[in-house]
């Protein structure tokens, strides 16, 4: 498969038509209209083969996660996704390979009609960088700098299933169907990020773990946290796998949920968490924001807890 | 150097300040205002090393190119430059490499005043992805779509530069410090661009090599092309580091000058070509548009020549 038909293949597969896509695929740049009045949201991820999957992931999940981690940060922004970079680093361009990933890649981008608007195909180590694009009225992004002092902190979806998947996956142990869809397939919580928007105080989404993740929202606001550890929801798949102080573990350390963690004052949360639940993915009030600059894990009797390795770092 | 200390040694070294950037570094995603009226551009490169460049390569020089070679996508658009976002993989953390890169990145940006507003690090074999953004007025971008027969092909600066510093390297000669440069440091076209902007019929920016990319315009425009083979421009370094054969071979079939190859009706050749050289970069006609599909290189007799390999191509 030589470079010119590798890039048709993906643009064919991955074709979402939208009026503001005014150039895509094919030039030196594509040429985009934000609507007038809007602020445009702009998020890169990348994804290392051996770092982010696993070398025997499955072609579809790969593109599937890989636009899903940067929709995750439109999510914690309250964007609305429109317009997406593909930067496509192969060892050999192997065609079902290809057909896969843009098939996955696809498949989520319709969902929330991102259209494939460019990108770079180039050999070498298997990497992937999306760089997203979407719109946020201006005034109304959510932000990692609102959290006060009073607020509720909560959690959309359940914590820990994708961590529990990897831990089987890498153990090589039988695991629920239900975990390893969290784990390869996870769904940005765009929906969840526009009802929040304008109206919570703080949000980000749960990406290297949350207590790590939270840690970020309390720098950015000046703030510190509690989390009341036997509130932390978790899937009856995860329930049924494993043992609570593995459960605990993974619900506070470790990422690749992408749920949206975020803040708001208690006198809106009533109306918040029922438009959450009408929208198919409720939240849960997990602790609450306090003076100070740290995130406390507390147990049922308010005892702090030690807290496991806080959150993924490269270059540790 | 912790992933922390690296991104903040990126964010203060890479730090231009602009209006429109409403949130920067440091949150989910970036927040920019794009400015009424206009249309957005934006494409985006990864560079891999031993791909694109030597292992060898001072980190300050990958710093500037692999911003250069976006910059010059968005010259060949005749868009303002604004944005970038920066994914950056590396296999450790080596603070002075960092600080050499970012040093080098932010020499360019600060040129063109592009502001970094976000990307991502991550650990694996070392790969660069620069996502660039600018501005363009509706219907004045400079696309490949536009080159009518009886056009002239024109080439801004000199040809075969780069390629020629790569040729000496590779073969561990001395090489002329003026074609090191332009290898290391390409300049991209901004300023040329925009005089380009709404005048030129088509343009792009020469990557892959000249025969290629012209042919690239010549696809989109479904026109053929002639290049008169002795009128290219070549720099006296360039003359005087190799024979006839070696620098038409360089000129035609290699990448990486980055230099702007146009098309613009005779009409307004005149006005085009001062305001170009008024700018400090000259452009040169080249050839012509012709009814067809392929690019014929001539030779002063007017006879065709057999071409060279024709220009970069991944997976091949």
């Amino acid at each position: 498969m030589a470079e010119f038909a590798l890039i048709e293949s993906i643009r064919t597969r991955c074709a979402v038509a939208r009026d503001d896509v005014r150039l895509g695929i094919g030039d030196d740049a594509a040429l985009l209209a934000v609507p007038s009045g809007w602020l445009l949201a702009v998020s890169t991820d990348t994804f290392v083969c051996g770092v982010h999957f696993l070398p025997d992931t499955a072609a579809s999940d790969i593109g599937w996660k890989a636009l899903a981690v940067n929709l995750s940060d439109l999510a914690a922004m309250g964007a609305e996704p429109a317009w997406a970079m593909l930067a496509l680093t192969l060892p050999s361009a192997d065609a079902r390979w290809v057909e896969g990933f843009a098939d996955g890649f696809a498949e989520l981008a319709r969902k929330h009609r991102v259209a494939l608007v460019g990108g770079d195909t180039t050999q070498g180590p298997m990497s992937i960088t999306v760089t997203i694009h979407g719109f946020v009225p201006p005034g109304a992004a959510l932000t990692r700098a609102g959290a006060r002092v009073g607020d509720g902190v909560y959690v959309t979806g359940t914590l820990g299933d994708a961590a529990a998947a990897l831990s089987k996956t890498q153990s090589k142990s039988a695991c629920d169907p239900q975990l390893l869809e969290r784990l390869h397939r996870p769904t940005p919580r765009i929906s969840q990020g526009s009802i929040l928007r304008g109206r919570a105080t703080s949000c980000i989404d749960v990406s290297d773990g949350l207590v790590a993740d939270l840690g970020h929202i309390c720098a950015a606001s000046g703030v510190g946290a509690e989390i009341d550890a036997d509130t932390l929801p978790a899937s009856p798949a995860l329930i049924a796998a494993f043992a609570a102080a593995d459960r605990r573990a993974f619900q506070l350390a470790s990422g690749d949920d992408y749920e949206l963690c975020f803040t708001a004052p208690d006198a809106i949360a009533t109306g918040l968490l029922r438009d959450l639940a009408d929208s198919g993915c409720a939240a849960m009030r997990i602790g609450r924001i306090v003076a100070g600059a740290d995130v406390q894990v507390r147990d049922a009797n308010g005892s702090p807890l030690a807290l496991p390795r806080s959150g993924w770092e490269h270059f540790a």
